[in-house]
């Protein structure tokens, strides 16, 4: 099976992802061709051309090792057991060096908790890291956390992935509540400065998904102005696509968001 | 040798090109690395990391093979040894198809002869489209034309190469006197339906450069709008790139330039 590959027109790059088998059915041999290379294969069809392929594939899987989500956290001064977790993704398609998938994210969030504690502020809530492992190869690492902290998820206030690049921040994804989305527009207020004041329709990301889904728990994405989806999976994927300006702006949003989420005095349900 | 590939940055593209050895000194094994591993390099060095690459090069020479200009023209009705000679090259880089560089060049100038073939404009000089080979490789297509017609050279009125790219049309660079430049611009005047009308400051071509050179020809080139760097010489150089209307248009801007330098009564100086 041959997909074009999934993102905008690059310049002949294919961009590799997941395969998924079911048991018992036929394991079919997959493979992602670039934007040009299907546009072509599809002329030649298009033509009645018989289209012999020869492909040379590289993919496999390795046996299972271990591997652990990172988790750094700020616990709260006076709920110490309603958290809101922040975080992205460590692990990363080879094919680059996974700068904007999802290094750039790890990095925001991870500053995000970094900020708060440089500048001393010990909000009302605990404040959670967490850099999820094996998200493109199976959310092991988002499954995990839910399972691990299955009866603490109902005190869990809100979940924010910044899994989308950290181009230009303009907002967040957010899904919850029509309470919550009025107080999350509220807070959004405050990004107006870098115009990061947007709240979207939907929120969520692959790693807080189990959990979101388990507890219903308010979940944001952080979004930005970006071209994420022509160089995720791709070998392009390097940090040299990475501006620092916009990685201190993106950490600043969910600083913000985070924070006001975490000390202001009633709960965002 | 190692170099940054020549272009602006692409998505972990490399550019391939020619190499070239002084007969007698060491033949120094190159190649080309995309912008963003120069920049890894880069930043290893600056750390002070010793670099050792592991490279895998394919690049080797063929023995010589037999390869030809393809040659046509419209005789002209009044003075048919005055000629305008115009074309692009059908060589090409294999790591592409060569749409770009330089079968756009091709098929634009191409079209402009047949253009005038088909609205039975027979101008007063003769215009002759000239498809050169190996361009890439040693120009000897463009330097056996120059030695095929040496004595016919000084009755070469112009040569017009197209071989960067066939995007929107913004009109021709020029190399000559003055006065063929005065009289250039106010052919190009006719072109300001389709903004194509702006002479630039130089004109010329691989192909066309060693006649022009002999002969001291007035040389031009179809310049236009497009990221011809991002493409030439990569993977990227596929027949996608190339919107139709756009060839049609740098097809009208050569036919234009060119019938008008055939037909006018004065000859370009």
């Amino acid at each position: 099976m041959l997909v074009r590959a999934v993102g905008p027109p690059g310049l002949r790059t294919p961009h590799t992802g997941a395969l998924t088998y079911v048991d018992g059915q036929p394991q079919i041999p997959a493979a992602a061709v670039s934007t040009e290379d299907a546009a072509r294969l599809q002329r030649m069809v298009d033509r009645g051309t018989t289209v012999r392929l020869k492909l040379m594939m590289e993919a496999h899987f390795l046996p299972d090792a271990d591997s652990a989500n990172v988790v750094g956290e700020i616990r709260g001064r006076e709920l110490p057991d309603e958290v809101v977790v922040i975080g992205g993704h460590i692990d990363s398609w080879d094919v680059g060096t996974g700068s904007t998938d999802d290094g750039g994210g790890c990095v925001a969030t991870w500053e995000a908790l970094r900020l708060m504690k440089k500048l001393n502020l010990r909000p009302r809530r605990t404040v959670r890291v967490v850099l999820w492992t094996n998200e493109e190869n199976g959310t092991r690492g988002g499954n995990a956390y839910r399972d691990r902290h299955l009866t603490e998820l109902p005190n869990h206030v809100a979940m924010i992935e910044s899994d989308g690049g950290v181009f230009t921040p303009t907002g967040f994804g957010f899904s919850g509540s029509d309470a919550a989305r009025a107080k999350a527009r509220d807070i959004a207020t405050l990004l107006a400065g870098i115009h990061a004041d947007t709240i979207g329709p939907t929120g969520g990301g692959a790693d807080i998904g189990p959990s979101v889904q388990q507890a219903n728990i308010p979940a944001f994405e952080l979004e930005n102005n970006g071209n994420y989806f022509l160089i995720h999976h791709t070998p392009a994927d390097t940090v040299d696509k990475i501006e620092p300006l916009e990685v201190s702006r993106s950490a600043a949003a969910v600083a913000v968001m985070t924070y006001v989420i975490a000390e202001m005095p009633e709960r965002l349900r």
